[in-house]
């Protein structure tokens, strides 16, 4: 089997430079286990922060070498959530959306490797300035919540920010990536590895209910928009700044545009929505998934398709590997 | 100096894989014939279509040999400035936004390349359809025109779709390139080459003021956005789904979220922004670069971005060939 060191794989002791993006609800402990078994480090997606999920989703992980992530943002409003999860001894956590100050000196006492996902140039400065050993530059073509800056231009911007501020800042590349190709243009745009959230939610492993998954092997990259709908109808306080990409359906068709409706309806729209999305209907509740929906043709075990995804990004780099100077 | 060979190099007997966009304004015969000596392929920017301006331009560019690239849209208004064109015998006839088939035979009559540029992919179908030799996959983070897809997935998601259906069509991406990191990338994501806009915009033979080139060395990537304002302003009838990516500067502050205002003061507005773009005022007018605008540090002639972009890329390319089967 092939294999890629990298800085990232030296600081983690993995033998892949990939990291399961914890994606609130679809991360769960299997998820997470599975793809630190492939060989990557798997995180537990924390979300919003649910005591009595993450113990179960610990427990899932049966003692497998994991992390979790967290929304930052929610983190503050129950920060004894963090205390609790430390006591599991996660390998990483994961901040993003919001400033990671406040937590960074609990998870740094623990041991934990601390990763922050950054947006934006500001963030990053804030991130260098919580003490982050890794730094993801996340791209609007990810799937979830996300912003503005394409994966391709930003990862680079970041790099070269990190190597004049903490050049022994380790930085990951997300959005977009769900793929050995992908992978390989992440290192060469200056990343250590990747963090893949799409291609990890279309695991047989990831918490994801079957009509969900059937949605996104049939959706191609153009079928997803960035939008502001499941944070209105499910009454959530996202700071300004942050949307989701979610898959283009007949919710985002009837609601996109009519932002104010829909908060006006919230008392009927709201539990159509839950129900909806616990019935794993495809049309009327969010489908979380991001732009590499366009290079995701089935549904896999993490397993086969880690190896599928470092095997491509060796075969390519040995391929182009024959650049000559002239 | 090194020298990266890939079907493109072949196909267009150039020494790198390295294409100028061609930026309506920006890109006149002075930095076409520029990219083009520097072992690159220069087009001229046709943008709306002013057939005087052409023909200084391709004067400009001393026989070099160069092509050039029109708005599909505005091209179908005034069609005979392709005729125009042909006589000067341009290398390749690039099309964006919009229909290409009804201008197909007459650039493969004169010989010339079929270059089409894609936003989306209902555009790749519409390229395949027409012919088209080379598809260039755009994503939203490239200045000026564009759509929504990121550069990192869409280019891959592009390339499947090639090699199903029109295998020796070739590929370029663009959106976000300027160093030799973005080139490694987008080989890695399986194009044949790229296509340089914003990079080469703060080249010292583009056709842009010195306010706007002091501009982009001071503006990081997160100092762009994608706005309809350039239009509105100018009474540029660009159809739906297409925005423009300009400098954050006080225009877009003024107006952006205020676009019926703005139509309603076309009057006014229309000659204010165009003065300060006669100007070089980089506030009061539309800014044209794109998310690279915080990889681009100083303005340099093309000869010398070219080497260097070519010159990392190569070295990146060889520094990750090392990837071992384990």
């Amino acid at each position: 089997m092939a294999s890629i060191a990298t800085r990232l794989t030296r600081a983690l002791d993995v033998r892949h430079p990939v990291v399961l993006a914890p994606m609130a609800f679809a991360a769960g402990g299997a998820l997470a286990a599975a793809v630190t078994r492939a060989g990557g480090l798997g995180l537990i997606g924390g979300g919003y922060g649910d005591a009595d999920w993450l113990e179960q989703q610990f427990a899932a992980a049966q003692g497998a070498r994991v992390g979790v992530g967290f929304i930052t943002w929610s983190l503050q409003r129950q920060p004894s959530l963090l205390t609790q999860v430390l006591r599991h001894r996660p390998v990483a956590v994961m901040l993003s959306f919001g400033d990671p100050l406040p937590f960074a000196e609990e998870i740094r006492r623990a041991g934990a490797v601390l990763v922050c996902q950054c947006q934006e140039m500001a963030h990053v400065a804030q991130a260098v300035n919580a003490g982050a050993d890794v730094v993801v530059a996340q791209g609007a073509e990810a799937g979830g919540h996300g912003a503005l800056r394409g994966t391709l231009s930003f990862v680079p911007e970041v790099a070269d920010h990190l190597a004049a501020h903490a050049p022994d800042t380790l930085l990951l590349a997300a959005g977009g990536i769900a793929d050995g190709r992908g992978l390989a243009a992440a290192l060469m745009l200056g990343a250590d590895g990747v963090l893949m959230g799409t291609r990890f939610w279309a695991a047989t492993e990831a918490l994801v209910k079957e009509g969900h998954h059937r949605a996104i092997v049939q959706t191609g990259g153009d079928g997803t928009l960035r939008t502001r709908l499941p944070d209105i109808v499910r009454q959530l306080p996202w700071p300004p700044g942050f949307t989701a990409r979610i898959r283009r359906n007949a919710f985002t068709q009837r609601w996109q545009g009519r932002e104010a409706e829909l908060q006006a309806a919230v008392a009927e729209e709201g539990p159509r929505y839950r129900q909806a999305a616990e019935a794993g209907d495809p049309e009327q509740t969010g489908v979380w998934f991001g732009e590499a929906a366009g290079l995701v043709h089935a549904i896999e075990p993490a397993a086969a398709l880690m190896e599928r995804v470092v095997g491509e990004a060796a075969a390519r780099l040995r391929a182009h590997g024959g650049a000559q100077p002239g």
